[in-house]
């Protein structure tokens, strides 16, 4: 009889929670989870089975996904690389490539395990308590393979995501980095910048607490995310970030001469372009 | 028998279509509905008795509620001062308060019947195919009055307000134009540019659109408001909007700086501040 497959999930918060409810009663695999803090180790508990250390979690195992931050990949790849199976296959799920990637290259015969991924799913809220088994159904994921990544491996991946419902997709590594610059560390960002002015408006002035309406909620509810995520992709997409704020400073200043202006045709014309873009988001 | 109370609503959108939505079927009233464009006027007439004029309308109405943009409010006070019961109340639903109370300041006897509003309801949707009965249930109401505002006329808009179970509540007309500056046209502003800035680089790159999760949308939701109400605002409320602003590109640029020091610890206290702002607003 063939041995079961084992599948290490390292950080089981709302991502790597979520991959365990999806993987969740498949026949023939084993899991096995690991978070670094004791308080989310309890509460992975609930989904999967906890090991009793890092090591106890990765050893042997056939496939690894690294659901912690950006931050802290390399260090798990370089723990984790004397346990795993031979062949094993070893997956993140964090937003930030290009510097993950350079990290893990100078792991010697990483890239004969590691492909880099980074599914689009999350939300601001955070931790296993909020994982939820169909988090990944229809979401696209980022695999940025590598030079050296065999094309079995990626096929593995591939099919590792498909499995579970998402859509695989490779991209290059600095293409991605620049595109979730601007789709999602840039307005990040510009949520949490406006948070911050609201706060310090709201402490002179209470009433400005009654007129925060749901676009002001839709706009800012991005700020409440994990701030050790956050602040790991502040400083590992820090270039790409800051390429795509600068320019859009760039378009705030602009934009503060217009009202100037007090034109309203010219208005019209912007926010109707504006509109339609937007729009554009909702089909598919 | 006393005579039915009339009620005319100007604008039949997302608002005002609500309002009819709201109110319809209640005894002892009659709804009176009308839009400048004809293809409003067939949409609203799926949910209210459509006039077959402005004047027609508001002829006799006991109360009036102007639900179109802040820039044509002033207008239709002047159309239908001659037009409109002795005693009648005539309340609008738009976001600029000082500069439509400045232009209706400027019209004879008009505090006699004139209270601003502004509910804070709406959504990016707008025209009356959106319109729900329950839109403004629980939602804050401000009114700001006009230095000659009779007490019972306010009193009667208080307790119009809350009779379609909205929570009204009376602000002084500045300070309410500085805090919707803040929690929603300095929004509005912030969400176009980044929309336009997302449009320009996807036409370069196309995968771009591969990048767009559920942060995004979020973020973005509210440019794809209507064009002509946004436009009035930005040319009605410039000056408070760009006071904001200012201070939001000063902070910006200082989010600029942080990004190229990489200070880890920083940004953990940064976005760790940020997010209990953040969470707050979804305390009551």
């Amino acid at each position: 009889m063939r041995q079961k497959q084992k599948i290490a999930i390292i950080g089981v918060g709302l991502l790597g929670g979520s991959l365990a409810k999806a993987l969740k009663g498949r026949k023939g695999i084993l899991l096995s989870g690991w978070n670094h803090r004791l308080s989310s180790r309890r509460k992975a508990a609930r989904i999967l089975s906890v090991a009793s250390s890092f090591e106890e979690a990765v050893r042997n195992a056939d496939i690894v996904l690294l659901c912690s931050h950006s931050g802290s990949i390399a260090q798990s790849l370089i723990q984790m690389k004397p346990l795993i199976n031979d062949c094993a296959l070893v997956m993140d799920v964090s937003s930030v490539k290009s510097e993950v990637m350079k990290q893990a290259s100078r792991i010697p015969g990483m890239q004969r395990h590691f492909v880099p991924c980074h599914p689009m799913a999350g939300r601001e809220k955070s931790g296993a308590l909020f994982a939820d088994a169909g988090l990944y159904r229809d979401k696209i994921v980022f695999m940025t393979p590598l030079s050296g990544t065999p094309a079995k491996l990626l096929s593995r991946a591939r099919n590792f995501w498909k499995s579970i419902g998402a859509k695989p997709v490779v991209l290059d590594a600095k293409k991605h980095d620049s595109h979730v610059a601007l789709t999602s560390h840039l307005p990040h960002l510009l949520a949490s910048c406006l948070t911050e002015i609201y706060g310090d408006e709201q402490r002179r002035e209470p009433s400005l607490r009654l007129a925060v309406g749901n676009g002001f909620k839709d706009v800012t509810r991005i700020a409440a995310g994990h701030p050790g995520m956050w602040s790991d992709i502040a400083c590992m997409n820090a270039s790409a970030i800051r390429r795509f704020l600068t320019r859009y400073r760039l378009k705030l200043a602009a934009l503060e001469k217009d009202l100037g202006r007090k034109n309203k045709r010219r208005w019209l014309a912007y926010f109707g372009r504006v509109r339609s873009i937007r729009e554009g988001l909702d089909l598919k």
